[in-house]
C-alpha cells in the first residue's frame, strides 16, 4: 500500500503540525496523545516513511518496540500506574486511521476501563503537564 | 514481578498442554487462539520465561514482532482479511490474564467489529481447520 506523506504523523515527523514530544531518539519518536483513552495516553512511531506493520523493516519494528517498552515502563513510573496495554492497528479494517506506523501504549489503571476514543481533543495544559512528568522520569 | 512456571503457555511450551501450532522457530511460537475474537486468531508467545513486555529482552522483543509480522502477513492472506489488529497487555489492570508474554495477532474484516472475548471454547474442528490453511499459507 503507499505511503501519504501528507498524514498527520508525516506533519510533525517534519515539524509542520504541533505536538508534545516525551522521548526520541534517532529511529523512533514519542508523543502524546492528544485525544487520550487513559491517562498518559503515548503514540510511538518510526522516523521513516512506513505505512503500518505490515511494511516495516526488522530495523524499525526493534526500534519501536524497544520505545514502547522504555516509554511504557517510564509511564508507570510517572502514573503509578498498574498495567500497560500495547496496541497496533493496520489498515482501515484493522482500526488503523492515520497511515503511519504507531503503537498505542495506554497506561492502565485498576478498576477502570479502556474508554472509547474521546470525540474532542482534551485540555492541551493537562496534556503539556502529563508530558512534562514523563520526560523528568525518562531524564532519570 | 515473578515468573509462574505453571501458566498455560509455559506448559504448552514443555508440550504439557495441547494447541494447535501454526508456525515456530527458535525463539517464537504462534499457536490458535481457542477462544478467537476473531476468525484466524492467533497468539505469538516467546520460547522463554517472560512474564510481559515490561521483563522482555530486546532480543525476545525482536524475535516475537517479527513472527508477529510474518503470521500476520499470512493471516490476511489466507482469510482474505482487510486489516490487522495486534495488542499486548501487560499485568491485570493491562488486561493480561496469562502471565507468559503473549502478542494477539487479529485478522479484521470490512464491518466486523472487534467483538469481546466469548465464553466458550470455540469448535475445535474448526480451529484445526483454521490453523491447516494458515500453516499451508505460510508453508509457500
Amino acid at each position: 500500500m503507499k505511503y501519504d506523506k501528507n498524514n498527520i504523523f508525516a506533519k510533525i515527523l517534519r515539524d509542520d503540525l504541533p505536538s508534545e514530544r516525551v522521548y526520541e531518539d534517532q529511529y523512533t519518536l514519542a508523543i502524546m496523545d492528544i485525544m487520550p483513552r487513559t491517562k498518559g495516553h503515548v503514540l510511538v512511531i518510526p522516523k521513516a516513511p512506513i505505512r503500518n506493520m505490515l511494511d516495516a523493516t526488522p530495523k524499525y519494528l526493534l526500534c519501536c518496540i524497544t520505545t514502547v517498552k522504555k516509554v511504557g515502563q517510564a509511564l508507570i513510573k510517572t502514573f503509578n500506574a498498574d498495567g500497560l496495554t500495547v496496541q497496533q492497528f493496520n489498515e482501515t479494517a484493522g482500526g488503523q486511521v492515520i497511515f503511519h506506523l504507531h503503537y498505542h501504549v495506554l497506561p492502565r489503571y485498576k478498576d477502570k476501563e479502556l474508554t472509547p476514543y474521546p470525540s474532542e481533543v482534551a485540555n492541551i495544559s493537562t496534556i503539556k503537564e502529563n508530558a512534562k512528568k514523563i520526560r523528568a522520569v525518562l531524564d532519570q
